[in-house]
């Protein structure tokens, strides 16, 4: 059982250290078994103010986040429309999230094609803020789109981002049997040279 | 002067302080004024580690990162496609990246719906890393994209993200006189209320 501990499990799913990056990144990952203990609204408030001070396209902040908490209306909402496999294991997280981008600019109606981009990006911040609090979180795309926009009454020049479980890690042993191996399964990135390229598909010199 | 010198707007630059939230994730801002100082490798190289770590749906991984360094053809591509007003500051940049998203998924072809938001959170994640290695990074939308496209041999099946100046922020002196004001504006954000919602545009209570 030692291998699936809390403790050994995180210090399996951190990011090889690599001299001069970042703690907070390297130990970021993304886990299904949650813990029942709930998220105070001071660390609520700290991984808003991270996702606010994200870059945006001409600064328009184009996200929104709607935030359930167990129990609560919102999280039901986010909750049933969860494709079956997450909500197998998103069920234990405290909090789930759904983010949106709106899709024109507020000042002059035209469309804003970064919009999910820097929704991505304040949800990046949000996740990371998480990891330096002790916290995790687990965005996902499996769920019903129109569904959720239909609960949760999302206008329509809002495109549906992700929804994020957020919580404290749990036992791998609340998991679904098949989801017990992908917890404690190393994590696994292309390298370098499958991604950032001096021409198209040339790995860059470093 | 002693308002403009790279200290003074750095310190101006710093997201108020907020209690608990990562000093990396105040500090990121976007400047326009660049040093000639080049990107050493080291440093580059952990920028994409930064990057690599990032999640994305189904751990895809969509995001490709063109660098061009100052004098190299793929930096003088990507600054061709700049708009006027980003080339008049971007010169300065000794490194500029493009960024694209695979819009389909490589195991089975299916669309990948957040190509563009898990590029943003990579991207995200390399500003963090700029700023903790004393780098600045300004992500830019305003380029031709058709242009980028063609110069750069981006296949159809990514889409375009995000170019994104990368160095060490320097004199505001350097800087067209319109640009002089911005670069010494205070930050501005919309307040959580405005964008974090229980039910849809109802503030969350924290």
């Amino acid at each position: 059982m030692s291998e699936t501990t809390p403790l050994a499990i995180e210090s399996l799913k951190h990011a090889p250290k690599t001299s001069g990056v970042e703690e907070m990144i390297l130990r970021r990952w993304s886990p299904r078994a949650f813990t029942d203990r709930a998220v105070s609204a001071e660390d609520l408030k700290k991984l808003f103010e991270a996702a606010r001070w994200a870059a945006s396209s001409y600064n328009e902040q184009p996200w929104r986040f709607l935030i359930g908490r167990k129990g609560d209306a919102t999280y039901n909402k986010i909750f049933d429309a969860l494709v079956e496999f997450n909500q197998s294991w998103a069920k234990s997280a405290p909090v789930l999230i759904l983010s949106v981008g709106e899709k024109t600019f507020a000042k002059n109606g035209n469309p804003n094609h970064h919009a999910l981009h820097d929704t991505g990006a304040a949800t990046a911040n949000l996740a990371l803020q998480a990891t330096a609090l002790g916290l995790h979180t687990h965005s996902m795309a499996g769920f019903d789109n129109e569904k959720i926009r239909k609960s949760l009454a999302i206008p329509a020049d809002y495109e549906i981002g992700a929804v994020t479980a957020l919580g404290h890690f749990g036992s791998v042993d609340t998991l679904p049997d098949p989801m017990k191996a992908m917890e404690t399964a190393p994590r696994e990135r292309k390298p370098l040279k499958e991604f950032v390229f001096s021409e198209w598909e040339q790995p860059a010199q470093f």
